[in-house]
This record gives C-alpha cells, structure tokens and sequence, in this order.
C-alpha cells in the first residue's frame, strides 16, 4: 500500500527545518518512506495511490496537548461570566453529561479536529472508556485520560476514577495502536494530596503518560501559599509527582525557580493560550520555560474554553501574545511557533520519534493546507502563510497514520451531518437544563 | 426591487439590540424596509428574490476602519524583522508599487473583504484614484484617503500628495454614491506641521472624514517629548488638528488626559489589535478611551500589518486580549465586541444612520454566516458564535447596498482566479526585487 503526494510545498519540520518548495512525499504501510524536491521524485507511478496536492503546503499533522472532548455541548455556553468553572459548568456536567453524550461530542470533536489538520491529541476528561471507543471509530491518534477529581460524574464513590483509570488503562493498553491510554488528575486545589500521588503510582505502574491543570488559577496559588507556603509547581515536586511522563497544562504562574523545577525533572508543559487569554488570567512566561530546557507544545483547550478546536487560531494567538508580551515583534518567528505546534507537541507526548514531523521512517501524520483561497495569497514564506494567514477552513488533506481521513476539505468515513444529529439527538436534555441556567 | 431573507437568526446591533432567533429581513430599492420574526413576514412572495437563510447567523455588514488595500503584495513579507517598516517595507514600496499594481491589489483586497462580510471600509494608501475604480468595480462601500508623506510615492514633488489628495477629492466627490474621498496625513512623526494642518483644511474644505496613524510607535511618542515635550495626542490637539471627522488609528500611548483630549474634540478611534500585537507594540486602552466617551472601532490593518482582511480574527484578538490586559474574563462580551465591528465602527465613519446596523431605513449593508460547518455547532448565544467559533470561510451571503457581492460564499459578479491572476500579472517585478531583500 503506496501513497504518493506530488507538488507540495514539503515543510518537514525536521531538524535541519527542510523545506521543499516543489516537493513530493511517498508513504509505503503507513510510513514515511521517502521526501524530498520534486526533481529527485520517482517516476513510475504504478500501483500508488497519487494525490496532487496542486501548490498546497505539506505540513507534519499538527499536535493538540490539551483538549477535553466530551465538551462540545457546552462551547459557548455562559461566556463572559465570572467563575463560570464553579456558578457554571460543574453543576451542569454534574447533572447533564452522560457517557452517551461525552461518546457523541467526542466523535464530533475528533471530526472538528482533524478537518483542522490535527492529528494527535491528548485528551482529559470523563467516561474515557466510551470517548477511547469514539476516537477508534474515528481513527485518531490520541492519549486518552481519564479524570481523577473527588466529585468524578462517571462514579458514584469519591475519587471513583482512580478504580475507574485503573480498568480503563489495562482495557486499551496495546488494543489500538493509535490509543494511549492515560490517567488525569484535575487540579492541585481540586485534588487531595492522596489522590495525586496515586494517580502517579498508575501512570508508572503501566508506564503511561500523564496530565494535570498545573499553574492555572490565582486562587490555587493563593490557597498553595496560605496552606504551606510553596507555589504549585514547588508542591507538585514536594509530593514527588513531577517525572518526564508529565504534561502539565497551562502553567501560566510559574516563575524562574518554577521553571527550573520543571526541566529538572523533564515534565512537558502545553500552553493553551486561547483559554488563558480569554479568562483573562494572563500569558504563561513560555520562553523562560523553554529557556530553562522544558518543551512546551500547544493546546486548544477544551471547546468551552478555546471555542474552536483547530491550531491556526493557537498558534495566531501564541504569536501576538508572546510578541506583545516579550514587547519584541522578532520574538517567535512563525517556524518556531509551528515547531510547537508540531514537533514540540510530539516531543511533550513521548512520540516524537514517531510523528511531529515528515522524516523517512515517521508515521504518515499528514496534514496539507491549499493556497487557492483568497486569503492564502501571495506566499512568500510558508512559515508565516501558516501561522498568519490560514484558517481552519483551507485544510484540504488530512492523513492519520497513512489513512485518508479528510479528502477535499470533507471526511471520507464519515459525514459531519450525522455526527451533529447523533451529537444533537444525545444533547436535548443537557440543552434543556442549559437554557434554564 | 425587493430582497427577502428568511429564517435567519437576525442579529440587528439595533439600540436594545434586538435579535430574532427565527427571523426576516425584507429590503426594497437598495434599503432595509422592515425586520422582525418570521411570524410576522409578508407570505406574499411575488416579484422578489427569496433568499433562504437556513439558520444562518445575519449580521450588519463589518465596518473596517482602517486598512492599506494596496499591500497585498507585501502580505507575509519580512515577518517577525525588527524595524521592518524602515528597513523593509518603505524602500521596496518606493521602487516597486506602481498604480496599476496597487489597483490589481486593491480589486484583490475588496475581494477578500466581501468574502469575510466587511461591506464597508477606511483606506489609506497611495494612487487613490486608481483604488477608486477598482473599489467602484467592485461595488463596496468606503472612504479612500490618499495619504500625505513627504516622500511619496505617487508624485515626485515633496508633500505632492496634498496636491493628489485635492484632485482627488474633487474628481470623486458625488461621483459614486459608495465612495466618498479622503485625505490622510501618515503620521505626526513623518510629516511636517505645515502638512499636517493643510491636509486638515483639504478635509475641511471638502467636508470629508480624515484618517492618520497617532500614538502608534514609541520612537513617536520619545520625539514628541523630546522636542516640545508632549504627547502625541497633545501635539495634534496644539497644532489644530483635532475633529469629530478625524479617525485616529491605533492610539496605543494614551494617557488619561489624552483620552480626555480625544473625546472633546470627539476624534474616533480605530483600533487594530492584531498589527499592534504582532509588532510587539502592546494593547491600546480601549476602555479608557470609551470612558472618556471616544468611538472606537476595528480594524484590521493593511495585510501586511494583520495579514487576513477579516474580521473574526481582528474580533477574537479583541477579546482575548482586552480580558488579558484588563484582568477580567467577563470584560468586553461578544455583543459589545460585535457592537464594535459594526454600528460603532459606522460611528467613527460618520455613517451609523445609514449603515451598521440591521433597522428600516439603513442601507442594506448584510452579512450571512452559515451555521452547518463543523465549528458552528452549538449555538447557545449567537454573539458569542460569531465572535468565538467563526471564521472568514463560514460567511455564506454578502450584500452590499442592496446588491449580492458573495453567494454561496462565492464572489457574484467577479471570480478569485481572475482576480489573483491579474494580481500575480502585476507583481512579477515586485516578486523579484523582494526576492532580492
């Protein structure tokens, strides 16, 4: 099984940042096999698949490290409103989300995604059984955890969880090959010490990676300080539940001590800058962080936080923070934000080796934006057309793991009308229950 | 000649901001002749175009108060360079902008606009003229203001704009009931005192709004102190520049007493976040500004400044960063965003009683977002769907005037393929030289 793509302009996002501005990328059983300029392109085509990508850019499928799928039905939702986490969204998951709802929202989500060019992602939320069964359908690659929160909506115990990410890790480990699954915490405010630190004793006890909201709230550092005088990373390291298995999302209070903690121990950070910024809760010091040696990739967030889940309006918004941050419009070229959006994001998730860029040997992890949209003209430099000009709307191709997924800016196993019925049809309770809120 | 919408979700920006969540919108002779839910619609359909909404989200047309629609060229160029404008962008627009250049650029740049539902616009650039009938090609609303600097590039004398911009002015004045011509001086620290004042008695003379760059650089403000120890808003209100017919773009330095200053004279305020962002200059105080009783509206910038002429970018990157810099998520609602990008900004143009809005009696000036894309879905509050969820690729109808510009998020009456064509035909020589930077 051969996939040949011709004229592209090939941004490899490998080490030495190839570029090939005519170029081709052959993918044999799923793997990249060969890329390079057109001219060195082999000539008989027989018995490949051909795919003209016709001037469009070729980039690595991009890496989404923090999202929480099950959320579709509540994006836009109570926007503008203060604490909308506690007045707002807690009592209504608590009452309203069900494991069908959370199993419907996360295949349209993954739909959402990889019509986005995303083609991993590392997911945080409930009932991740039934979500892990949704992104097989789909055919994602995807770390799946589950929550551990004392008030979890998929048991009736407190930091039920912990039995429920246990069965949930040993079911799907090596089931499919593109799920990882995964164990989440919520929060160091919103977790008892204990249920930390047995979190991390499963994420070692199967070797699998981990995530936490680290660094998030002003009022989980106030209660880190009042409580014994640390900040939250400085509590995390006292607990011992720092390791390089780590991805801890958001961290946007961190300071110099911080962020040498954090690369001391490897942990992997991704900044979700949409959420951060519309919460008004600041812009996360991302060069310190990766001035000291952490990686850091990027994040959608969940869909009531970051509304869309596609990575042009990441990386736009990474760009024009950190600049007006650093107040230095040279800091964060285009190449090395969609370095984070790709390879760093791999290297966070432990699987660099394997995709985050378009390297012989690579799985084909394939994303291709076209540049015959009125706003994808002139392109004087890919870099900057990606990260400045596209939107969601211009990706045109999408292949996960050597598998088309989206064809001519559609899905090919799947439509998006059914998935919105199924998705609307699962949702007439919850909407209820919203519009009364 | 009568337009019939039905089953929109119609989102009027009227005063008590109206929305009907199944509604019409009916328009007669080029205006807006009545509004409302489609209980109360007219069933007699005879002798008028029907245009079925299906659910999509009306809005007002965007008003985009300031832009360079001679500079797609230039879009992506020489991006994250430090000091780029003196280094990069003057000396390749002196040698290599021509007028026919600037208006393939210009008929390109309107495209792009009428594709993402601006219907109106203030530009400011060079061989105004020719940007002219390319915008009456086009059929959109706008103010053209040919700009005043020393060294133009469109007449070889010094200060030759002045010249340009009263011929101009007169040649167009009453010619097409879309255009109305401008004068606009680039900025107090690239022109003179004396040009400054003339270009204020050219606008005065003729009775037409006046648009510059203020309080936009640092090196600005520092040579404004150092030479007659004031600020930028200071300078212009001492030299008598100042008017409710000038529109200020970018106003980043502002103090309190210069937004004092700006609401006495009632100077209206463009704001363009995403240049300011990404050229690492900071964000504008907006809100100090409307305080004070300022009108401020949106824009987008020249593409090189905000790279895509749209504005769900530009409304997004108001909002994230407004709740950034003023610390507080439930700052600046998606109404009041919305309120900017459309009835405000018509304030600042001195057109919000003909457009701006969706009421009888306004041109019909309207934009269709459709609502079946993958990112549309759920709407719980339209305001917050078309600031947070939409992108330019989910505007589905455009009307300008009364007259349909995109159908089926086609353009009516031109196509891009031509139009980039034409573009690319006049850019060869331009290409090459920036090639060589």
């Amino acid at each position: 099984m051969k996939t040949l793509f011709t004229n592209a302009v090939v941004v490899t996002m490998n080490d030495c940042f190839d570029v090939f501005n005519k170029g081709y990328l052959l993918v044999e059983d799923g793997k990249i096999s060969s890329v390079g300029p057109m001219e060195k392109c082999i000539d008989d085509f027989a018995n490949m698949e051909v795919v003209d990508a016709e001037g469009g850019i070729m980039i690595p499928g991009f890496v989404n490290t923090h999202t929480h799928i099950g959320m579709i039905p509540f994006r836009g939702l109570g926007e503008d409103m203060k604490d909308r986490l506690n007045r707002f969204l807690f009592p209504l998951e608590k009452k309203q989300m069900t494991s069908s709802l959370a199993k419907a929202s996360a295949k349209y989500a993954v739909a959402e995604m990889q019509l986005s060019g995303i083609t991993t992602f590392f997911d945080m939320y409930y009932f991740e059984d039934d979500i892990a069964e949704a992104v097989s359908q789909m055919g994602e690659r995807a770390v799946l955890a589950e929550t551990i929160i004392e008030n979890t909506i998929d048991s009736r115990q407190p930091y039920g969880g912990l039995m429920y990410a246990e069965k949930f890790i040993e079911k799907w480990a090596g089931k499919n090959n593109l799920i990882t699954p995964s164990i989440a915490p919520h929060a160091p405010y919103s977790n008892t010490k204990d249920s930390l630190v047995k979190s991390k004793i499963i994420a070692e006890k199967y070797n699998v990676p981990y995530m936490i909201h680290l660094a998030e709230m002003d009022y989980e550092v106030a209660l880190l300080r009042e409580k014994y005088d640390v900040t939250p990373v400085e509590y995390m390291e006292n607990i011992g539940f720092l390791s390089s298995d780590l991805v801890a999302a958001h961290c946007i209070y961190i300071n110099e001590r911080d962020a040498e903690i954090l690369a001391r121990y490897g942990v992997n950070v991704s900044h979700c800058v949409v959420a951060n910024t519309k919460s008004g809760k600041g812009i996360s010091p991302v060069k310190l962080m990766q001035e000291k040696g952490v990686s850091v990739g990027l994040g959608t967030d969940g869909p009531i936080s970051g509304n869309t889940l596609d990575m042009f309006t990441v990386m736009k918004t990474v760009a024009l923070a950190q600049k007006t941050f650093l107040h230095d419009r040279s800091a964060y070229t285009s190449r090395e934000i969609l370095k984070m959006a790709t390879i760093d994001g791999a290297r966070c998730l432990g699987i660099h080796e394997s995709t985050g860029s378009l390297e012989p040997g690579k799985n084909a992890d394939v994303t291709i934006v076209e540049t015959q949209s009125i706003n994808m003209y002139p392109m004087h430099d890919p870099y900057a057309t990606v990260v400045y000009q596209t939107n969601a709307g211009n990706v045109q191709t999408v292949y996960v793991d050597g598998i088309k997924r989206v064809h001519n800016k559609n899905l090919c196993s799947h439509t998006v009308k059914k998935l919105r019925h199924e998705l609307e049809d699962a949702s007439i309770k919850f909407n209820e229950a919203a519009s009364k809120m």
